[in-house]
């Protein structure tokens, strides 16, 4: 990631491999909207040392919002807040287990103290949209990009409707 | 709200009147953090228009973060978050159904487009705490805030650590 | 739609085009009993102007029923509902989260005050003969051709019985 | 019930005596609308024939719409559903077991042919609003009846609204 | 079915044509303990008239037990219960829906009063073991029969354990 | 247990003592049926050999039908099943845990074989009743006490619906 | 703990002092055979450093086992488990969302490769007692002290089978 | 199995042949720490002798612990720990309904008494390492390879996060 402080960063932080193709999604949508991303992968059981260094220096190395992809016993969006105070947005990967019941509920029941921002199982765009809304109170272009997707959804789903007619 | 940039202001919508318990505890930390409070109860299907038009008016009003609870067919959050590019973080209350199932996945499971920042089933305390996180890229107070009080918490452990021996 | 009074009406409203495939069912149902259809593409979360209003103007534009399928976080009925005295009839369309769990009680477990009348998860022809069954009380002829349905549907599983015997 | 074909009505049935504190509240909304109501108990397996009975006379009784009422493997709507070409409302009452889901599902998951308008689990009031909006199609006073209900809903809202103010 | 009261029979009723590899399991069973069978559609929906009127004279006729498959919301083993004094067993049918919970708690949640015996989701080799243990009451044959079976299941596994070595 | 061969007996076992007010019921019934009872506690997991004592001799010992009442991971029905050709009743008794979804899927959902007829979860009554339907096949007198029992049920429906009106 | 090497050792650790009365049951049986406890408060999520410390030195501190007891997205005995090579014993805690499915989903749904021996929700008994069977490899005694435990339990469910007969 | 009381042996039983494809991960990792394995097909319900048998004398055979594989009702790994003071490893074989929530409650939810060490869902890695990790407390040599195997996870984690940068 670069130094420069004028350019939205976001950490992508996936538990495997596996993960990568809900991950690259949200790298798209992030890069569409110009944000710097980083992307890594992590374990909260594998390398433990390794989740909780990035996610103490996260702030001071200048990233803005950490968005964590995991399924199953999903710890690592929780592991990753516990030690920092940037926001975390965590996506519930599909599990082969009830459609990552599992995943969902090991992330968004976290106790109180330490949030996990959690989009929809498998939700690797609104993770996207979630950290640009956010990152929008800092970086003043970014509220009037998303103004600009929204409208461009609006558009898609008006020409979607003129097509079936 | 007042007209004051510099003073980080989120507002907290729910659902019915009864849901002002589970709120309570998110205004009490928000406002431990310095943060301007708005509360308001506004249906999406009571008062729909009442609801779009407070999300489209949003952030020309200075609000910084929206917090939505709401229960059972929970719509509120995700109807707010479709007329506004501000982050929402949803709430779900716990109903009599299913501990609040229903409230979760009608609000977590968002399509893609329009996410909302889900939090525990009754998680008014993370709803706060990770508005104050979010608002924490722009106001700079907001991060060392942040870190005392995961401090606290972790004192708060140790000390009933200490107390069980 | 016709400007016929005396011809019943009823408009179908889905989330996404993805939805189509489930809609079909309906509509082919609904021709067989003379109904006027009217499809549509509208989301309650990237249309939602244009969702509140149709629905406002769903009565006096001569439509009797509405039925509106939807999945996920399955708002789109329940936004329609709020802005209509019509009758709203939900379909919740099989997401990838648990067969459709998600889409089910975000549409049955409306609030009180704003009901959806909801349908099995991807029950096409049950939305369209439960729109005949509620139009019949208006327009006298439907009674009739549910009550010929109906005897038809015997006669299938009559003969169906034969065959295996 | 009168024999007023003016007047629109609704035959309430439920499975148990024990279903009455939940079919109470149908019964009272109905009555404001002006509603004449016929309330019934009558069990799917332990009077099957009255069942039958009851819903094959219904239409040709003057009754508009039927509202069932039923618990665990609540079978009642349905059973109804099958004896009648009027639109079957079914409310499934909470169970002892999971809140109810096991009413829910034999209530809304019915086979293609034979649909059931569920409402909320305990939805009582849902029911009657549902009903009324259904014979709003053929009593023309029931609509406006149903506007100045959802306009008293609003402005309960916005009260309730200003008093945590 | 003959009228020889000294061969056991069992009656198995599907909701539909589409049951029939299910319920083709138990046939096979039943034939092998040479148990009389009669395979039928018939529809607690669309068919209620002739379900009502085969279970009630299904003891007369000579039938011992009755095995009834069904899905979705399925009513049809309930409401065959309802009008016989036979034992009823029910096969919960998968349905698409959460692999068939519907029809497992439509079946199993029967309440006090008329009982259905229910074996797994798409139990069926269950259901013809279970109805041959019941018929075993009277049949003497039986049995000794389902003592053999029971041997050659168990010699099966001590197979199947020495094939592994 | 008497030596009598003449009258029907039923072996209710629970798996432990807190079941006894759920298998109450059970014998209330049978009792009423005038059916032999014969009450006992025994674990599956704490008294195995005793459960594969009791089980392996049941049916020399002139018993005619085993309910079996259990708990959490309900094994006890499923290992009584293993040592008898009799058939087995399994009431899953409601757990702290999701209202016994764990007591009912460890019963009802036995592998291929070994079938335990499952009733609804505390359906104590249920159970008594299915047990008399069984043993009707052997016991003459038990289908003309069960057709009373219906029509009392029966009248007792009527009797409340005409103290409602 | 004591530097006895002789003596089983085993830490218990909670999320939180509410999770005391859950884990009390526990110290107890484990007292019951002479093994040493310790308990301590630590959270995953409040004072991660403190839990890896903790777990990083268990086994060079002389600890056998590890009993952790948590709720919600219970990540405890998982993050334990990353840092030690000892076995790691995961209690789910009964939380207030459906009776503790996300406590249990959270802990037993590990990912491969660092496993946590799970016990039923709120299994506080049967955490003490695998721990003395896995104990039992080692120290000799305790397969003996296990044996009597077992014969203890039989001939209390024996007295209790006296006692209603 | 070797009668070398210096090598750890392990048994792992399965309730049928379907199960090995699962059961083969968890003996090659076993394989791969030098443990003994003995694998064994047996049924808690058709070879019900067998099995308790197995168990009864598997700590006097030398074996140190035993992992059970089973779906559905899965009783097996609950009915060999109740004839064994040796910890059971109980490996919930994902069966067709609910993606194996039937075979995970059957497992973990057992009573207080008997334990038995719950894995995830198809979790047969784990259940060896598990099995690893309980043996190293007698065998010391198995401390450090498991330091070893954690050390390569944690590499291979670093090695395809190096291959995705």
């Amino acid at each position: 990631l670069t130094k420069n402080n004028n350019i939205p960063k976001v950490s992508i932080v996936m538990g495997s491999a596996s993960d990568m193709p809900v991950v690259e999604k949200t790298i798209k949508i992030l890069k569409d909207f110009g944000v710097e991303t980083d992307v890594m992968i992590c374990s909260a059981h594998r390398t433990p040392d390794i989740a909780a260094d990035f996610a103490k220096k996260a702030r001071e190395n200048g990233i803005d919002v950490i968005i964590a992809a995991a399924g199953k016993a999903a710890h690592l969006p929780g592991v990753l807040a516990a030690f920092t105070t940037l926001p975390v947005i965590g996506i519930p990967v599909k599990s082969s287990f009830m459609d990552g019941l599992d995943s969902l509920l090991s992330i968004v029941q976290m106790p109180a103290g330490v949030p996990v921002a959690t989009v929809a199982v498998n939700g690797a765009e609104n993770a996207a949209i979630l950290a640009v809304q956010i990152m929008s109170l800092k970086y003043e272009g970014l509220a009037e990009e998303m103004s600009k997707y929204k409208k461009v959804m609006k558009e898609n789903v008006i020409k979607s409707n003129e097509l079936i007619k």
